[in-house]
């Protein structure tokens, strides 16, 4: 931690950075510029609080040196953390692609999508039961009913599962079911009792960054999870709000080389949430490969003109075959596998 | 609904959006221009699903003619909504500002807090026992036993005490310790089963906007309270995500009378949150009251640099006081009290 | 400046980060902390060049001690800076209403405006006879002509006049009018020729803020015209891109405190532009006043629906007499007048 | 365009929309719904002012059907327009990428450039003579002295140069060195002069996003470039303004297919001022590739750690090189060449 103080600041105010320092067993270095006093703590950086120094007379900014995550931080763990889901490996060099439906409407429906995820060739099913939706007057998911669909569709074909837990009193279902991996969306990215309790799972958790989430505060988001004990933390990248109003969100491709930088864990990025548009997901899906995605959550449904929920974002179930042929030819370019 | 359809559109498109609206039971305005066809649906707007209208071929875009909010909009409710916390009028003619701490400490803290607080004139008292906080490595709050001192604190000066609900368990406990105001913080404005649940109670709901949430998603998450039954909602503007890096996020004071046109319930700002330092929050406060604002929630603690949490943005006892002062004034130019 | 190495740095690293800051003329400090080494540079941070220290191997981030503004910056200037314009004072304890239309139209239209102007009791009018469009193909100003329109039509009310620079070539036209200030736009905040040419004028600038500029970037922006030689800058808010549809630019008012600490020069708000609807002008109005402001620049048309621009964030004559009276309000309120 | 009147609409406010419309030559269709009146305007809408509708009493909302672009619009000319710079086609199968350094330094500097930009397979040269710095105190550029010495490098290896021209008065200097293709920075997208005299020219010009530019806002760019007569304009996206603080822009990859349907106009992205650093470039330039790019702006200087400007983002000879074999087979997997 460095503090910087202020053109205005006396011995007195310097005193009581080191002192207040020193309370917190970290030792001082002070250094008198020509204009600024700076002052660099000396020890572990994580027993300061920032914002009790920032408070202090004297004190013009406080900069942290150290990153605040820790078990998810690549400093932690050198190497790519590699997740088996019912030995499917996310992290490799294997690059997974997770399709379904936006939301779990009837068995028929999922029966159907199971079917054409099959065909692709891709190794996971997504589908939600439980669904966020911006207006209280439209459909709000299957609920438990559609988890009992979604299982017995999907195990026909021994496909993982993957869907989206939005209160905690609903674990208990998501076990019964044996739900594979649990996701956590952009909404509830900071609902810190939620990741508390998915903390405390052997459970794969996808965790999407909130709308507007800095990656620091997605890999802060990770962080309570991760302390909880469990370490299976996939990011997923889905677009994050912008100006433009041309598409839904604005998919930050840069987060991609960001995270493989800062923590060992996968990423995965949601092109059909991000452009909002069917179109769209191709060029976006191309592009998250190309720049080193771990994989992608892909919405497809038997009959995208039917569907109950974001029924223009959906590919169909030939359009899925298209895309994984080009996002083969991509993957080979850069040395992995799809 | 207005259907505008592509320049490559068929008859057999126009066909297939007719019959839809049909099936919803509206009727259609098919008009065609030089370049363009527009179809105007005719009848109760709420009962189309926008996202399959856009899904059909020949659609290029769908535009909603009607609000989505209801019970929420003024067009529901004319006269502004007074909401009556114990004896106290929020929404009418005299301007309420709560004051107190971030983060509920001690005991003593908190009784302090409390003389200030009605020191300096504030009607009601804040102060969090369950804390959001980035790192979960960071103080979580007081919990329970916190509600315990806020509420003694604040029954010494008859104050109604507003403070945060997280997580739909910590209920009980808020009922048990009979809090005033229930907030709804930023990270929960769309933790739909959150919001669903104080629907069903009989207390006002502050419900803060979300970090990056617009007006109309602000407006329809309160319409999740509102569609439980419960009408007592207070809309609280406490900054939104921006690209600037000078201060913490961006109070969005064109909120106000927007809010002020479209609903007719209560808007109040917070100014600490706001900007993140104290020196802005005199500012900022005065600004919110000119534009309109029905009151103000303010961080203040009885000794900022000993704050347990945010402490560089609480004002102390006597700058309270201060700020109380020429709000009062600018309340009477625009024909209010406070 | 202070340079913070990352966790692979070798000695030779250090020496190097050692050796290119003695190339500058100045000393370092460094400080071998737990985790990171940190590098404090002493002397002269003006003579950094950053990019070129974050280029060298081992240096994860240099960070600016020092603000890199100098002429506009309150260090340089302790006291509010008082802008004489034809005897009219802006960025003393009179609030300043520079009152007009978007666009100048006609002789009849000025002349009208400029009688609705001085009924209101504004000091300045403002009128554009160059206009910056989106669209090549919508009315680009009436250009010259405009200019001896609006000479006219102010001088029979001894009004000093403010209109918008967009071109170098236009300099002689502006000085022959003897416009007396020049307003530069928000899409040439960092037209860095046209603010060199302005900088070496004898008039003073009206600096709007770049569409997404932050104030760090638009303090340098006024930079380039002090070090030209022109100290009479004006600082002009004019809200900002953000995600928001509802209105047009959010009003960001927290930038006048921040202003108002990091610069001894006026700050002036334009409600009109921000919001886009006459609506909520007043609002936006009473919200500047009360944080702070030094003036306003508000659209006045004298029949807004027939302008030829901007047509409905226009006030009318009466809209703004209206205004100006809650404005004198709050203006006493905080110890100022209007 | 569609004119939707707000509830409290009355005859006479229907019947002054259909006048104004009438006054333009159009006619209309008014449709009376439930709850709102919807007036179609039928004929040319590029004749009609959206604002002078939207300022009528009684209006809500105008919603333009047409999009206002035309000769850059994808409907002006089906096929991709294909550009010939002195021989190398940019638009068609082959991607094009062009490398060099930020800054002309010294002709050392610059002939060592081009002889990496060659080594490494680029077909064309960037580098900047005149430099938008944000600082008045940092270099701003070699000027005409620059153009020379980067003339005299590319034409050394028959390489096309691209240089960004800042000012109408620099013309004459880049026709008189032949400048290959004029590059309009993010700074002044909306320089609506100088987007007038590039339009005068016989040259191509690449026109960069604004920072905060909506791709509607620069397609209208382009179009005051194309109403000149210059149709030869290549649109590059550079990353966009974000509240995200790990790197220094967004890159907008979505813009590439948004582009690629909406223009026939071709599409490049500058990788390296969008991250900011040079470890970011890869994945960014693989990403772009793979999502329909024609081309790349990259930089490459022949020893980073001394660039005069942006020294950490710009890729060394041997990145480069590295950089053009994987983005091969990208471009063989989606079936281009490069």
């Amino acid at each position: 931690m460095i503090v910087i103080m202020n053109n205005e600041t006396t011995d007195a105010h310097i005193d009581a950075v080191v002192q207040r320092l020193k309370g917190w067993g970290l030792g001082s270095n002070v250094s008198r510029g020509v204009e600024r006093t700076v002052i660099g703590a000396i020890g572990d950086e994580s027993k300061i609080d920032k914002e009790l120094l920032q408070a202090l007379p004297g004190v013009e900014q406080v900069i942290r040196v150290m990153k605040p995550y820790k078990i998810v931080a690549r400093s932690y763990h050198q190497e790519d953390t590699v997740i088996d889901i019912k030995g499917i490996k996310l992290g490799g060099k294997q690059i997974q692609v997770i399709g379904g439906p936006c939301s779990v409407e009837t068995q028929a429906q999922m029966d159907e999508a199971a079917k054409g995820v099959v065909a692709a060739g891709c190794s996971m099913m997504r589908g939600g039961a439980f669904k966020p939706r911006t207006s209280p007057y439209t459909f709000q998911g299957a609920g438990v009913e559609g988890l009992d669909m979604f299982r017995k569709a999907a195990d026909k074909y021994k496909l993982p599962i993957v869907t989206e837990l939005m209160d905690v009193r609903q674990i208990d279902a998501f076990l019964q079911y044996d739900v594979d991996v649990i996701q956590i969306g952009t909404r509830n990215m900071q609902n810190f009792d939620l990741l508390k309790e998915v903390g405390r799972l052997h459970k794969p958790v996808i965790l999407k960054r909130g709308m507007a989430a800095t990656i620091s505060e997605w890999l802060m988001a990770a962080e309570y999870i991760a302390a909880g004990g469990n370490h299976d933390i996939i990011f997923c990248e889905r677009g994050v709000r912008s100006f433009e109003t041309y598409y839904r969100n604005m998919l930050d491709v840069t987060a991609i080389p960001v995270l493989k930088k800062e923590t060992h864990l996968p990423v995965i990025i949601d092109p059909s949430h991000a452009g909002g548009k069917a179109w769209m997901v191709p060029a976006l899906a191309r592009a998250a490969v190309a720049a080193g995605a771990d994989g992608l959550l892909v919405e497809m449904h038997p009959n995208p003109c039917e569907a109950w929920c974001d029924a223009d974002q959906a590919l169909n179930p030939q359009e899925l075959i298209d895309l994984m042929a080009s996002l083969r030819g991509i993957a080979q370019a850069i040395g992995r596998e799809l």
